[in-house]
């Protein structure tokens, strides 16, 4: 019985934060065993935006394969690979282009609300436009049936497999599988500021490498209910950018409830539960930043791994391209 | 000295007509000798408006190819090259794409037209809209400096440079040589029927294989001047197709003149230079018809030649691939 391929990875425009942690990097622990797993270091999708700056490209890449590591991914487990050097993947994003209207990947929300969000309107980069496409092709490279992605992000699976139907359909039998979008159980953390999107550029993420004084000062600075001045106050637990992280990181859930129902009434300080959640953070961010400091040492290691995943992930996508060319009745010489 | 590159090829969307050999085929017979001739057999670009019709790209490669060789294309002088087999293509192109916006892709003349004459909408393929960008890494995957195109397609040669400047000025430093359009003497030869566009799929072109009979019934089907009743009567040169085709194919010029304003004047019969055409194209055709059936029963051959031209583009692809990568500061591996 052959494991489920998943497939998820990560922009190298910078290295990791804990948002990254609590959204996909710890679900990724878990399919370790469950699935045969591969994460795709998407240096090429990177550039759909940064094309102005290969330079962060680059070194992020680097960057987000320490990170991996260091939060345990086991590359005797999980394929790590580079997308810029899986030319399967631009021939089939090439070829699936064809399969896909320009009006319909404009539809498509997701790329729509990063247009807006990005301030590209008409200026959009062609390459951002089709990265749906080129999504695509990763997925369906890999035969991937499970994709961890975003809520924001469901709707390029979906686009995903209009292609894959359409592919099937001219080849007159089933070339691809369908994917299915597996929205984790934590969502988007907010930014330490209270900010929906925690970001390195933005100054309001803990990075996975944070130190200790870090951690303190970003848990300080962290915002929790304005209306909540003195201890004995009512406090508002929804939108407590404190309690946000403590759902999503604190495992002791009982006490978490408690906590929280003491909150609601009064009586509890913001610095009983900021300390609480330090404890938390520098428990958990601490072994990953001395592994990741370890492994920074060893950088043949590292490009090892890259190496090896890549070589296997391109045997793997050389191996769907032909299946797709082939099925479709396109010459093959 | 190194020869200057020269890059041309064909949609493999069906066999060549004497429109191809007047326009095209002819100059590349000249280019054999003086330049570094590739021939890109862009069985990809067929399939951005055929998507759903991957048989005829396949069957149509070996027609042009038998087309190629039968008109005196050699491989020992020229390349003849399959674009799909040639992944620094896709590649390149995929990177092309973060270099150009949607809005300037849409502004391009030659795709507005297209788009137009080819009934799209909004509804046009995304591989439609992007082969700008694809036409770009052709280009620049040859480092072809001379680029022969139609009338029409100069606009696409514009922005493959716009492209080359924004990666040099990236890099900071000359990467990728600027294309010269070179067009042809000959312009575009309109159908036997007088319509302006000559395609197997309308019925009036003249295929590079037609038989004598196939010959001498297009000829005869052909329009001349619709007022030019009678032998007697003066006779418009301009704008009659068997004058266009004497223009395009009679080396004798001297005569050609002589007889068109004998028939400008009146006393010259459409029958007198429709036999005048029929000749010169019996005489250019039978070479032509016989050396592409004798090749037609040497499929090893034939493929062979696309192999041994492919394996060389290959290499020279990936080596500006290569160059490219490295000098835009991306991670090699």
């Amino acid at each position: 019985m052959t494991k489920p391929v998943v497939l998820t990875g990560d922009r190298t425009t910078g290295p990791l934060h804990i948002g990254h942690y609590a959204g996909s990097l710890r679900n990724r622990l878990r399919f370790q065993d469950s699935h045969e797993q591969f994460l795709l270091l998407a240096d090429m999708q990177a550039l759909t935006d940064n094309a102005h700056d290969p330079d962060k490209v680059r070194h992020s890449l680097i960057e987000v394969t320490l990170d991996y590591l260091a939060v345990g991914i086991d590359p005797a487990k999980t394929t790590i690979c580079l997308q810029s050097h899986l030319p399967a993947l631009a021939e089939l994003s090439m070829l699936y282009l064809n399969f896909v209207t320009v009006a319909r990947l404009e539809r498509n929300p997701t790329i729509k609300d990063e247009i807006r969000s990005r301030g590209f309107g008409r200026d959009i980069p062609a390459g951002f436009l089709c990265y749906p496409a080129a999504q695509a092709a990763d997925i369906t490279a890999f035969k991937a049936t499970v994709v961890p992605v975003g809520e924001d992000q469901a709707p390029l699976i979906e686009q995903t497999n209009e292609i894959v139907r359409r592919i099937n359909a001219t080849a007159g039998r089933t070339l691809l599988p369908e994917a299915q979008a597996v929205i984790p159980p934590v969502g988007r953390l907010p930014g330490v500021d209270g900010k929906a999107k925690m970001s390195k550029s933005t100054g309001n993420a803990i990075a996975l490498s944070a130190s200790p004084d870090e951690i303190a000062a970003a848990v300080k600075a962290m915002f929790t209910d304005p209306q909540h001045l003195r201890v004995e106050d009512p406090g508002q637990v929804e939108g407590n950018v404190v309690f946000t992280y403590l759902d999503a990181f604190d495992e002791d859930r009982a006490t978490l409830e408690h906590l929280k129902a003491q909150y609601r009434r009064g009586g509890l300080g913001d610095s009983k539960i900021k300390r609480r959640l330090e404890d938390i953070l520098q428990a958990l961010i601490a072994p990953i930043r001395e592994r990741r400091a370890q492994l920074a040492k060893e950088p043949a290691y590292v490009l090892d791994v890259i190496r090896n995943g890549t070589a296997k992930a391109r045997s793997r996508t050389e191996a769907t391209k032909r299946d797709v060319v082939e099925g479709l009745g396109l010459f093959v010489l």
